[in-house]
């Protein structure tokens, strides 16, 4: 089943590591068919290289496993998306080495320029900590309702802003399908490298202006950014 | 028309990728016939190595299509440099790390050393920040216009300074044909390596002395680098 | 003799050039046979590339030489890993950048994330300075001993911190087998490369709770992650 | 002549583009035949993947050109190197981003740990700035010959030392042979890089007895690092 969203989710998969985001087995990238409210992940703990489209999970979205071989540990993270984020296609995790650094220092990432602009409409934030309870409790469930409420406490469309930092871990990033999730992964990892080196040159965001003007070049209805 | 053009055009997009220079359709080199008054420009947001010479866009300098995809959304940049700096054969833009960082931390990139000199005489500016009328206007003609004011305010050659950061968004280069703007792209993100790495050493700007040297010592009738 | 350990540990030295963490003949890999009480090393200072199993030095825990090259000279220091942590059956010792920056630094890296705790429980400790008559003596056996003073003082466990940075050196790491070493080597450069960006960015450690969490998804009897 | 020496000046030049230490036609690698009193090095401006053995030029140790083309404008100082360090048997010479950055700051490279131990004894010294006329009068002759200053006036031995940082320029080693030479160019970046970046976290020199501990492990009469 799901043949055709199994090889793409396989092909995302394998773009983190051409991306260069990914050491060994870490990330994970997944696919959704709303239709059928069925997603298409990566299995946990196998290597990239040996990875098979009918190695892939799929599963309903209460986490049933329907298919395939055991699914990412991070799979309940991806579902709570799915559920929460309705316009969204694909989810992808990775640890790429930036945007994991702004996580671990608990630090937004903030529109310091038009490569950002071109990304993400503000801030790409981080979320809270969790908490002893939320931890010890359903873990990769609760990252993901943290990952909700931060977007939804702060009024961020995740439209918008395609990514999000998980407090002490790293970042999701998501978007219309699973290639465009991947490919968000690799401009964020970029996007926080930048921000990162403009920060020890003390930096200061970008004016509204030229913010609004980058995302609303090449999104929206007003975009004319690329060909047509 | 301009098959030779496009042809070098072309070659001189695929060396920002083989330069590591650009993440997917990001940056663009363009380049100009001066007797006919046309320039060949990089289409929008075109996948670099999908990229064919029959796909680039040709425009006339008041920026008419004349032939191509549509051109890339930098374009009014390019042909207001090609208008304000007439020695100018090519010009390139970039996303790259360590320019765009100073770029967005809007600070001039000193010449710390010898890398510097041997490519551009005195500093690599920034420009001011584009006005709110200036981004909501034509945003990229208007960026074209900011550039050359930075240049005519500061008493600065764009022949002995092939490079200008735009506050908050990035560089771009030029050079006396296509490939030469591409070249300049590279050689000023590894000069802005060294300068973000230098100013955490708390560098000071090479002397003039040695600055003038290693300038001349490459460019101009005494240069003496290179054969013949 | 101990062919097959030869391969392993040939292909588990190979694996620190594919990792990307040494320069020339820089870094060793070694693996133990308990039953027979032998050990094989690296040669001292062949090239990576010209390395071949039957060059490979296979020792006892003595330190006697029964076949092969001569040993890395480092392999007091392996030895003595050997005798004091009875669990491991491979280490792996390199140069690599970031790792070997926090040793010269005589700092240890602290669990930011859960990159971190994905890997070990706890900080990766830097030793204490070798003394003068430690350094004048035997010099790689007693580098091995103050690794083991480090964790046995500290109370740290060598089966859940699978790695140490000695002062003014490097990183030694360990494993259940040598490949498993030196796959904690390539992982221990990429925390220390994101410790070092966090603690740029004033990060604090993770919460002792995702620590935890983390730690005992993918280590010991509780633990949830990969195919059983 | 020299056809034995030139290809294998050739080959020592393109390691410096193996080792990613160069863009470009930067950098540059000589070696000499003592006997003969004869240098080679990489002519002016060639691109390293267009370079024949044939095209490499020899000089007298004056500074006369006996065969092939337009030698490095570095020539001078590889030259005055060859006179006053006369056990050295090969010069480098590249613009690698961390070592450029410290002769950038003017700062001698600290030895900060046994990876910079194995490879020089003590500081890799930064030279004092050239004067107006040093730089005005012979130039490249000038800076060989700052060179040797620093290292006689403080008494450095360029036989334990092998490269140092030309201040606002960048680095020169130097070796045995072609080969040694460009070797320690790599080395020296490495070292250079970690130096950095243990500065950045606050890093001391390495003991004396460290230092002179991994030293003649590797060098001199008792080393017992390698094969025989």
């Amino acid at each position: 089943m799901l043949e055709s969203l199994k090889e793409q989710v396989l092909e995302a998969n394998l773009k983190l590591v051409e991306y260069g985001l990914v050491l060994f087995t870490w990330g994970n990238v997944s696919g959704i068919d709303r239709e059928k409210g069925l997603i298409v992940i990566k299995p946990s703990g196998v290597d990239y290289d040996k990875l098979k489209a009918s190695d892939l999970s799929v599963l309903d979205l209460e986490g049933n496993r329907i298919e395939g071989l055991k699914p990412s540990s991070d799979t309940a993270t991806h579902l709570e998306l799915y559920r929460r984020f309705s316009g969204i296609g694909g989810v992808a995790h990775t640890h790429s080495t930036f945007a994991v650094s702004f996580s671990q220092a608990a630090k937004n990432i903030k529109p310091y320029g038009t490569t950002h602009a071109d990304f993400a409409y503000g801030e790409i934030p981080c979320t809270r900590d969790l908490t002893q309870d939320e931890i010890d409790g359903e873990y990769e469930l609760n990252t993901g309702k943290v990952i909700a409420e931060c977007f939804e406490k702060n009024g961020i469309d995740p439209g918008a802003v395609p990514a999000v930092l998980v407090h002490s871990h790293g970042p999701f990033t998501w978007g219309k399908d699973c290639f465009d999730a991947a490919k968000n992964s690799a401009i964020l990892e970029e996007v926080a490298k930048m921000a990162y080196l403009s920060e020890c040159l003390e930096a200061q965001p970008a004016s509204q202006a030229i913010q609004h003007k980058h995302y609303f070049r090449k999104h929206g209805a007003g975009a004319y950014y690329g060909q047509k």
